[in-house]
């Protein structure tokens, strides 16, 4: 059985952006080509400042700095990543539309995952932090957390990846590419070249295909089933002219997701992040201390489990220590910033070994 | 094992329209509301007209009246449906573009499955069949095949539903609202008052979205991998200026799917037959001397199989004989059109009982 109260953070409210930090990182040569001359990250920090207990949080691709916002089932003080005992950082990503550096002025190089991560580690050493106690993330963030122990093994202790995966599966892509052209086909689109809100229309379906692959099929059922939206909707032509009908309440729900991501997230964000995960491809990892965790989803459709497993087994080939936990849950990909028992559990556990 | 050869026909080629027929079937009171005052089917016919032989193939939401062409492993001359041995008729559906009466006057009335099952008991009034042998679709063709049993158990006598259900679930009504969105959203919709070819860019996006649900993760697998795109691409802004980056093969399969479809198919019918779709709705059968056969595939997104389960179930409560086979296949919603092993046995068992 599915709890309907677990939904209501999974609205993914506008984040808070008090708090926000920025730093200049430098100049930035490019993984694949390319280079950034000047740039900027946007990041938060919670607890006491300590450079030997510091743990950094990457999010995924429509988070921001704000970690205990998207996050408060596992960040925050008495939680697994408790922020009454570690310093925790996390920043928007290079190519972020949250206070970084990113695309907002209509042209950006090609960046990677392991472009972020290099940003990343500028702020590190602008905060004097020697090495990560843990470095986490989910989806996107998971990636990122592996390319730190790929690319900067001495400075990573504990990896915790979830719901993530070492590359992506042509269906996975898939998925990017449709909410890319929905995206791109959008007159407004204009090339990127926009200075006014951009393909809002465009944008809107693609964050609705994402809603689609965050849940599963129970969850979509608990949370609305075949029930009809009363009153007012925000579904466009539902009830014009042409095929006037009723509205379904799932329906209603993502227009409402696919509008209010729009007043918060710039599509060419969208694209340039989308390209960076579709890319990512990690073959193999470093030997190093770097201990790891996986945690997956069982209704995870965007993620499936197999793909933990292959990290967990491609770090065990690299002669670490690594644990995979496969959580049972109904809640799909979203399970990720929705479960605060199994995965907590699972995080405390691996902290404190 | 996926063997590659096998999604060759899952390309869903334009089919060849030679040997379409027409009749005119009156006015029609819709299930909803309104009426239509001149109603028109397309359809087609193969084997030696027998009224006491006849067959009705259904098709689903893109296909139209040439069932040899889009189902040619189960419909031919010594297949399991077998036109040397029955008299086969499809026909084009209500509501369609493939030759009967649909909304290319850019206005049409809300219809259903329902509505779509009546106008082809007129067919079968004016071809002089009183009762179908056998009906039977998969997808939406399954969903009228059901209907067809509901509405009309007294000329129904066999019925095999296939990769179907007797009901959307959120998620299923959810990838068709994005898909609808797709189009209504693009500039070129206009109401569905369009005289040109329309907005084909949402319908590409649409039916994008629809091969992404057509087929399963381990089938993009074996298709393309992480597989580069060398050479030309269809895909639209890759090489462009903003994000310029290499086309995963996926991504142009993709692109050629939705480019291909929007030659040969007309937004409108999209919408009011996905709205048919989602609207339909089978709690109840009447207990008659219909039996039943549902096939499922244990790869299927987007109709899986506790969905043909139910509908088993359903038809068991009502009194009545039925077979639920499911077929264990990598091959996603697509295997009921690309599976002639295992489907067609369970079909030629039912049909030889």
């Amino acid at each position: 059985m599915i709890d309907p109260g677990v939904f209501e953070e999974s609205e993914r409210t506008l984040p808070d952006a008090t708090g926000r930090l920025y730093v200049q990182v430098g100049a930035m040569n490019l993984e694949r080509s390319g280079q950034l001359p000047d740039v900027k990250l946007a990041y938060q920090t919670w607890g006491q400042p300590d450079p030997g207990r510091a743990i950094l949080v990457c999010h995924a691709i429509s988070g921001d700095s704000n970690a205990t916002a998207w996050w408060p089932r596992l960040v925050g003080p008495g939680k697994a990543i408790d922020t009454d005992h570690w310093w925790v950082i996390c920043s928007n990503v290079l190519g972020g539309c949250q206070g970084s550096t990113g695309p907002q002025d209509g042209t950006f190089p090609f960046i990677t995952i392991g472009d972020m991560v290099e940003a990343q580690s500028r702020l590190m050493d602008h905060l004097g932090i020697p090495e990560w106690q843990l470095v986490c993330g989910g989806s996107m963030g998971g990636m990122q957390a592996i390319e730190w122990a790929r690319r900067f093994p001495e400075r990573t202790n504990l990896v915790w990846a979830t719901a993530s995966a070492l590359r992506h599966s042509a269906m996975q892509i898939g998925f990017n590419e449709v909410a890319r052209q929905a995206i791109m086909r959008d007159p407004r689109w204009q090339g990127g070249n926009y200075t006014d809100r951009g393909p809002t229309d465009g944008l809107s379906v693609a964050r609705m295909l994402g809603h689609l692959t965050y849940l599963s099929e129970p969850a979509f059922e608990a949370k609305f089933g075949r029930r009809l939206q009363e009153g007012e909707t925000e579904v466009p032509e539902a009830r014009a002219t042409f095929a006037k009908r009723e509205v379904f309440q799932v329906e209603n729900y993502l227009a409402h997701q696919g509008h209010k991501f729009t007043e918060r997230f710039d599509a060419r964000t969208f694209i340039v992040v989308s390209n960076a995960i579709d890319t990512y491809d990690c073959a193999e990892l470093p030997r190093s201390k770097a201990r790891f965790l996986f945690t997956s989803f069982t209704s995870d459709l965007l993620y499936p489990s197999w793909q933990s497993q292959a990290a967990h087994e491609l770090a065990l080939a690299s002669g670490h220590d690594s644990t995979w936990v496969d959580i049972v849950s109904p809640l799909g990909h979203d399970a990720f910033l929705l479960d605060e028992v199994r995965q907590a559990a699972a995080v405390q556990a691996f902290l404190g070994e």
